[in-house]
């Protein structure tokens, strides 16, 4: 058994402490900020995150899903809402499968304390990763008081999140990183619930208001409130308002009442909010290899950070962890090296895919959910789905309620464009799409494809 | 006028210290290695450059053509060495253009002397940068006793290198960075002169021994030697050797016995310096923005390494020093935030450009000179210029003989990619490129794209 450090003490790394400590590792787990049980860590913001199908697959693997199932709101559509405020429900699925909302900070003390739970697993606070020796895989770690003390470990794991001070220590090795940000920042806005505490939307939805360069989403919290987050290009275009043109009290009132005079409705102080709350940007992080030898690896957002809209950052990386304890299984506790090797070639192209994937679905939030054509395209694939499910599985399907690897889904994703752009373009489509004809091109074109 | 602080004293640093320091600026450059004049940092490397047009601009604008002339050595043409050690000269244009190699040792010991003449330029050595404040441009030195001190100015530009410091601490802001090492690797193989001290190869040219996957390729030394460099990839593949499979000597002794039959005659001990040599990696480096505000600005290397196979990567940092001089003179030097801005506007998509190309060039050497198909088009091209000197420049001369900025050379190039592609697949053009057909349907090609 081995001696290994878990950097980072959020979702992912607390979840791997579980499946870590389980097959007797010794496993330290340091965290840079204090214990979210005893400290309101997430000072009042109300993040909240979706467990989706292969998350619950690796909770199940590390005998958690009960305990998280309870602390989880099931969302089985979105809801989009238009500029007259017309709203168009569009479930997830054809047989009423959900996402799962849950609050970040309910979720990571609870997986805390199942790790906890595990005698072989210690949990350390206001411990701050500022070196790591890669060939020894020993770690100096900064207490709050400016202490340092330095650990070392048989494997040194990396779950720090995007801006990783592992992954910065492995950047002067041949080691290929990116960082890419997007045009897009973010604000949140708070949507309260009515006085009596119900909620004003429907909380078994996510809420999109697209507006095609830009967009506002909204997710229920179990106070019957909702985190909305307005998604803005930072500078304007001509066909589009930009966060720098939308600044001054007046330009902002102008703004919301134009553009989504139902959420003003809802929230009365929402230019307030707009002008108070920070500007948050969002990265992309790409890097290869995650592994140094035996000695070190990076796992969720340290090895791929990625945009939010797929809802797919947490669940990759539980992922990540259940591939890795697979691993184990397969190959035994000894031979670390062989392990990472196998670890990367598993899941970095899958880490790629999902980056790739959720840019993707920002263009379908933003855009697409408010097109005539994408929804006659979700209708025609679902009637595919239904009459055919051993052939044709939508694209989102895959991602969000089944765990086929991310460059799979990707790849039939691009197929199934190929094939419904095809099908889109036959004559009097919009009148025919429930036809026999239809349905045996489409199948056609996918047999041939 | 500015304090500037220049941090790296290399070739870009010590030539915009020149620019700055003539305009009255106070000018501190930093370097972390010693004064290269009293010690031999280069520690018996032979690195040599060439400086090629938009080098000698620069120079020229700074007032050191002749200063640096004098120390260089023109190269006319590439040679080609094929297996069986059969040479083919190709001229680098038409009209007996030259690049010219100099001693990177020998022209850093000049430029720093050069800068130093201005009384406002003051050189620091052995002066680590470890930490910059970029809002305040202060930056933190460590001397080579452990001794540290702050130095704040109006303007910091970071001249550092494919690992700047400076860049590093812009990582943490809204800056898209990407470092990507390629796939080969390289050795360093000394080809000695004669005893008599006559060169064993031609120095007016830039020796090639193109493999298709791996190339070497040698560049003279003043002392009649050359600077011989091997290509070659980390992994080997079913269509080529790498460095994982040419490690042992025998190994390395049945390689170069194969591949290189006549540098073995020129170098005796071929396979005692590969074994005792190390292998270097190559690594490309974008990043966006180069500048922080009115107060940090990077150039060279520091803001886009390159691969080394357009010889572009000093004479790239030199256009940017120039470019960088000639917006203070059409702006000022007072407003440095529109300067900066300026700045980046102008060089960044160069930077890219010039990045492209060089990988592009690597697959020239490496292959296409070996390719009759090539040499052919390249017979095309020169008559086009020849006749035609006005509608059709080459890329490498674009590159190399001009002052065109590079992403216009770069879209060019792939104009003349397309042209040439269809010219080649005439019917016989290997009877006929000569003819008033070819050149005719070129010209119209030429028009209509």
């Amino acid at each position: 058994m081995k001696n290994i450090t878990i950097v980072g003490g959020g979702l992912v790394g607390s979840l791997l402490a579980v499946f870590l400590g389980r097959r007797g590792h010794t496993v330290n787990v340091f965290e840079r900020r204090p214990d979210p049980r005893t400290t309101d860590v997430y000072a009042g913001r109300s993040i909240n995150l979706v467990v989706s199908h292969r998350g619950w697959t690796a909770l199940r693997a590390a005998g958690l899903e009960e305990s998280v199932r309870s602390i989880t709101v099931p969302v089985y559509a979105r809801m989009t809402h238009d500029r007259d405020g017309r709203t168009t429900r569009l479930p997830y699925s054809i047989d009423d499968k959900a996402i799962y909302s849950v609050s970040r900070g309910e979720l990571n003390r609870r997986l805390l304390s199942e790790a906890e739970r595990s005698p072989n697993v210690t949990l350390h606070f206001d411990r701050r990763c500022v070196d790591v020796d890669l060939g020894t895989a020993t770690c100096l770690f900064r207490e709050s008081d400016g202490a340092a003390h330095s650990v070392k470990a048989d494997l040194v794991i990396g779950s720090d999140g995007a801006f990783s001070a592992v992954r910065a220590k492995m950047m002067y090795g041949r080691f290929n990183y990116s960082q890419e940000y997007i045009e897009h920042d973010y604000k949140e806005i708070a949507i309260p619930a009515h006085a009596d505490g119900t909620p004003k939307l429907d909380p078994q939805c996510l809420h999109i208001w697209p507006r095609r360069w830009f967009m506002m989403m909204g997710l229920a919290n179990q106070d019957g409130g909702f985190t909305g987050t307005l998604f803005m290009p930072n500078t304007a275009t001509p066909q589009a308002p930009g966060f720098d043109t939308v600044r001054e009290e007046a330009q902002v009132r102008k703004f919301f009442a134009e553009q989504f005079p139902d959420a003003v409705q809802l929230v009365p102080d929402i230019a307030e909010q707009y002008l108070r709350n920070p500007q948050s940007s969002l990265v992309i992080v790409r890097c290869d290899p995650w592994v140094h030898a035996d000695k070190v690896a990076l796992i969720g957002d340290a090895a791929h950070a990625i945009v939010p809209f797929y809802g797919e950052g947490m669940n990759a990386g539980f992922e990540d962890c259940r591939v890795f304890a697979e691993l184990l299984d397969e190959l035994g506790d000894e031979d670390m090296g062989e392990v990472l090797r196998r670890y990367n070639a598993a899941r970095k192209p899958n880490g790629d895919a999902i980056a790739d994937l959720s840019l993707r679905n920002f263009v379908e939030m933003r855009d697409l959910v408010a097109d005539p054509r994408f929804i006659l395209r979700k209708k025609i694939e679902g009637r595919l789905q239904a009459r055919h499910p051993d052939q044709w599985l939508p694209l989102y399907s895959q991602v969000k309620f089944s765990d086929i690897a991310y460059k799979d889904a990707l790849r039939e994703g691009q197929r199934h464009d190929r094939i419904m752009e095809q099908v889109l373009a036959l004559p009097d489509i919009e009148a025919r799409w429930e036809s026999e004809e239809v349905e045996r091109t489409a199948l056609a074109l996918l047999d041939r494809s």
